[in-house]
């Protein structure tokens, strides 16, 4: 039985999403087993009985305004969650909560992986290829990024599309505005040199961000400024252009008529291009498996978010990416 | 009459979309004189006996990828255009050839304007609100940026949003990755903090890059780093989902027959958001009116280029930005 310990609070949309889709993803998954984390006169709202959920009752939650750090003697439902995975209680965390309290938390309770400098955020993008998915990190832990932080990203994320994606050799790459030698900022530079010469890496080179959904990557580095940048563009961006391709269709009876016809192919770019799913993201560099649900995760979101999680739990990618740094 | 100073080398496409653009142009712009700077065997080739065409023969071209500044002692076309400006012979200087030489050429040749620290790469936006565009400053002149940078853009795009774009006190932000005071790096901060009680300027906070395309911003000051990121990452999902709709699209009768009933929608959506709009670029911030088009123009991409450029110069643009940094 795997365990997720879960932080129902700290959603924009109340805990309900977060209940229903727990319960939907137990229907279907049989050897999961949740542990709910936060105010349980509000879970109790919506979950009967379930032999596989079991309820922990923290109404204390984090003021998502609040310094990182000055909540750091505060007992949170996103902080009871976490120690479930330091006291081997749940086998991985997840929790929509602010990601800079989030981070700080899962540092200080989970500590670093071992020789690992900074972890980072990787969530799994979508391409145009069907099927054909990458993942970016960092896309927004780090404001500063060193060369061996990006190094060491390149390796959790390869092995993960190793072990997750199941992609043999990963393709690699590091997000830069330019492909030449000499682009970008010295930490570009310096990674992208020793990355070259990296026996364990199938490093291909800098990747421009015109490129990403190209889907000639499986691994993409980026310091957290500049992948948080690419992350919001290409969300504001297919959700920009789909409003206005639908608010054109909505401008004459011909063209309604043409959209109801072809709707079949919309709903299919729609269902690819999905972005609410890349806002969930892995925290790599932890000592536990952790996860990021976006801050205003619908019940859809939550099931993406644990379909991710269970792939990660299923391959024991845990336990590789352990092995790797140690 | 205005003069334009046109370096007609440096484009992947050769001469041919330079030379028919500026016939077109000059056809429906009685009041505008060309200067084409390149190879006269070439240039002759697609252009006639024309009274506001005068043809400079330079055929050394600049390697685009040679180091900005090993190319300081050759002249080439893209010299000798932007030596007519600095000797009053042209109003305005226009290449598409490399960014990071043109850059450092315009430095050298016209220098900085009086106070500014750095120029910077200034593109037009559409948004999602017709009709609506903004401008983003820099998208990649500078790798290292400083608050002081930030402010100085700030106030030019903000007189360009003014003057050219005709919109009365310009609304302004800084890109990052939150909106909260305390987000980004500290040049963020520093020019956060200062635009907020600058008189001059009608500055209204942070933008996250996925709220860029609604149009609620008129002037956006930003890294270079981080501007070349979103620039580009906008431009490659909006090619990356028209391509993956056209693609699904013809995978059936029935949505090819909705495709076609719907096809006035889509070209509203395409022309509203044609990305090779955007390649051109002011260069703000170097003594004289310059602009930079995409690498690989073509007549179209030649076309917005000049109609940029005109209403730059026919709204005077270039004394009032000097005005207002002396």
């Amino acid at each position: 039985m795997k365990r997720i310990a879960f932080d129902v609070m700290g959603n924009d949309n109340g805990v309900r999403p977060a209940i229903e889709a727990t319960i939907e993803f137990l229907h279907n998954n049989l050897n999961y087993y949740f542990i709910l984390v936060g105010d349980a006169d509000e879970i109790n709202k919506y979950v009967k009985d379930n032999e596989r959920i079991k309820i922990i009752d923290v109404k204390e939650t984090i003021d998502q305004n609040a310094k990182s750090l000055s909540s750091r003697h505060v007992e949170t439902s996103m902080t009871t969650a976490i120690k479930l995975v330091r006291d081997n209680e749940a086998d991985a965390v997840l929790s929509a909560g602010s990601s800079a309290v989030y981070l700080t938390q899962l540092i200080l309770i989970l500590k670093r992986l071992n020789k690992i400098k900074r972890p980072a955020f990787m969530p799994v993008f979508p391409t145009t290829k069907p099927g054909k998915k990458f993942v970016m990190l960092d896309v927004g832990a780090n404001i500063i990024t060193t060369y061996e932080m990006l190094v060491q990203w390149a390796l959790m994320g390869s092995i993960y599309a190793e072990i997750v994606l199941k992609i043999n050799q990963p393709k690699v790459g590091i997000l830069n505005i330019g492909v030449e030698d000499n682009k970008g900022h010295e930490y570009h530079q310096l990674a992208h040199e020793q990355l070259k010469v990296d026996q364990k890496i199938n490093y291909i080179g800098f990747v421009e961000s015109r490129d990403l959904l190209k889907g000639n990557f499986d691994v993409v580095v980026s310091d957290g400024y500049g992948g948080n940048l690419v992350l919001k563009t290409m969300e504001g961006t297919v959700l920009s252009i789909l409003t206005l391709i639908r608010d054109n269709l909505n401008q004459k009876l011909k063209y309604k008529i043409g959209a109801l016809l072809a709707r079949g192919a919309f709903s299919n770019v729609k269902r690819q291009f999905d972005y609410r799913n890349v806002g969930a993201a892995l925290v790599l560099g932890v000592n536990g498996l952790a996860m990021k649900a976006h801050g205003s995760s619908n019940k859809k979101a939550y099931l993406g978010a644990f379909s991710q999680l269970s792939n990660a739990l299923d391959n024991d990618f845990w336990t590789k990416i352990k092995d790797a740094f140690t």
